[in-house]
């Protein structure tokens, strides 16, 4: 089942899926359509992202609930000062008067992307705007990691939960590409609605110990901690959530993980994969998909290793043959 | 006199123009199409690059008067072996069977670019092609400094440099890019040529002190050197052959040589500078324009010196408020 959509995060042993985070953070400015569309010019097939709604409901490509102040200027140029505005208290109107396209350098999170271009005119996307991107004739093949964000600390939490899964439903349906998407969440009850409002699309869950939180850059991405800490096994709780993708934090990941989730049928495709050595790690695991900032690095590890990031037929083992 | 060309390479106390090096090699494989296209949307409005001629005196782009077998596959995948064929010696069609999208990563020039993304399918462009690029409405004020490539090593060197200067100046006539495009070379004596041939452009001087040549990496750019090395005042001399931009290798370039240069109303513009210290130390000189690999690492550098690479116009001002 899903075989279309699986498709693009299946591995084997001569290949591994390189998923592009938040298209390529480490090169161009992260949830960026411009950021998006490069990321898929340089060959890479599968994009993950963060999806959120806004105060009236437009689904939008952002990562924090709150306007990221390191990344994000005012109509007038300047940096956003605090307090960040909330997305879910901005209309999408409001919402693009700001401009994404460069990081703060002099901040902490600018210092973690060196190499990442700084641009100007680049608002928020709508997730339909990126669907039109890929709807283009020659990005039929990307596949999408669509991370469906949810905060449990708003009070009407569970009522945005289905504001969000059905705006978002909407969406992808409106543009046909059900047979290209994942629903990707660390919210698993979320991603159980996502299972009833939308049984074409399979369901990936995105797991995070309690203790390694700290070690996870500026990257708040789970409040759904301690619930996952408290399970027996993470890959046995995903089987049985009915989920077809295991998407854990790699330092999180074990040889037993691994095996334990093949079994299951699961694909295994860890997050953020940025060191050279973690990603060498991570390809002797043998796992499915790895997703990163930095896909021209994971490529280089993998040609290395003999590996490939797209099927033979695609035409890169060319990349391979000095090895 | 060329205003038009030069705006595209002036600086001034706030502003250093980014030149990308063969598109921005660092990140994209080098003179690609695709590359020159991410480079110029990433916001960099200078492209350098290299011209030569194919049997059939058709200008492409590409680096080395012999195909470089540490970025070139076969038509069947393969990386190529020796003898590395001459460009002079291809026609197009047949230039065009090669593809240079990836660096072979077990070479030591493939190690130079850790970064660079391996892609498939990518050709020697036709020059022509690069100018339909820039003439695309979203592009039109992308300047190009067109480095028109000499080998005096061969026995019709002086025949060819004609045929190569005539052949290059008729595309970009034919595509009307004439008021964009700067004509720049080792070969001094191509470039006075240069000045006869297409009075409406001027001309760029490239210098490499004989003695930095081992340490300039392996891109044997000037077979001119000996020449340059006798000069009492490398930008004198090119004030004196009529140059309107000075392009020396970064190591040889000095305060006093600055301050002459300026003088003497030459522009200045190092290559190629990649590391960010002497990147910091071009800045300090007060260059007019840097060209480099990695257009990001630049402007990391010169946002810390509170330094534009655009107008203030052009909205990137957001960049320095945080200083």
């Amino acid at each position: 089942m899903f075989d279309e959509q699986l498709a693009g995060f299946k591995g084997d042993e001569q290949c591994i899926r390189v998923v592009g985070h938040r298209g390529a953070r480490g090169i161009m400015p992260e949830n960026t359509l411009l950021g998006f569309e490069w990321t898929i010019k340089m060959g890479v097939s599968a994009l993950e992202f963060d999806v959120m709604i806004t105060k009236d409901s437009v689904p939008v490509i952002v990562h924090n609930h709150h306007l990221n102040r390191d990344i994000t200027r005012t109509p007038q140029g300047d940096w956003l000062n605090a307090p960040e505005p909330r997305i879910s208290d901005l209309t999408y109107e409001q919402l693009s008067q700001f401009d994404v396209g460069g990081l703060n350098i002099f901040t902490e999170y600018g210092q973690r992307f060196p190499e990442q271009i700084f641009m100007s005119g680049q608002k928020v996307p709508q997730l339909a705007d990126l669907l039109r991107l890929i709807n283009r004739p020659e990005f039929r093949h990307v596949r999408l990691m669509l991370e469906i964000k949810s905060d449990p600390h708003v009070p009407d939490h569970r009522d945005r939960q289905a504001q969000t899964v059905e705006a978002i439903v909407n969406v992808v349906r409106a543009h046909n590409v059900q047979a290209r998407t994942v629903l990707h969440s660390f919210d698993w009850e979320m991603l159980r609605m996502c299972q009833i409002e939308a049984p074409e699309m399979p369901t990936s869950f995105l797991s995070q110990l309690p203790e390694e939180e700290a070690t996870a850059g500026s990257d708040p991405a789970s409040a759904f901690d301690a619930y996952v800490g408290t399970l027996p096994s993470v890959p046995q709780a995903v089987a049985d959530a009915g989920g077809y993708i295991w998407a854990p934090y790699f330092k999180d990941v074990t040889e037993h993980d691994v095996a334990h989730a093949k079994q299951l049928g699961l694909l295994i495709s860890p997050w953020t994969v940025n060191d050279p050595h973690d990603m060498v790690r991570m390809i002797d695991l043998g796992v499915d998909a790895i997703v990163t900032d930095y896909p021209a690095r994971l490529q280089r590890e993998m040609i290395k290793k003999q590996v490939r990031w797209q099927r033979t037929e695609e035409n890169t083992n060319a990349a391979l043959t000095s090895a």
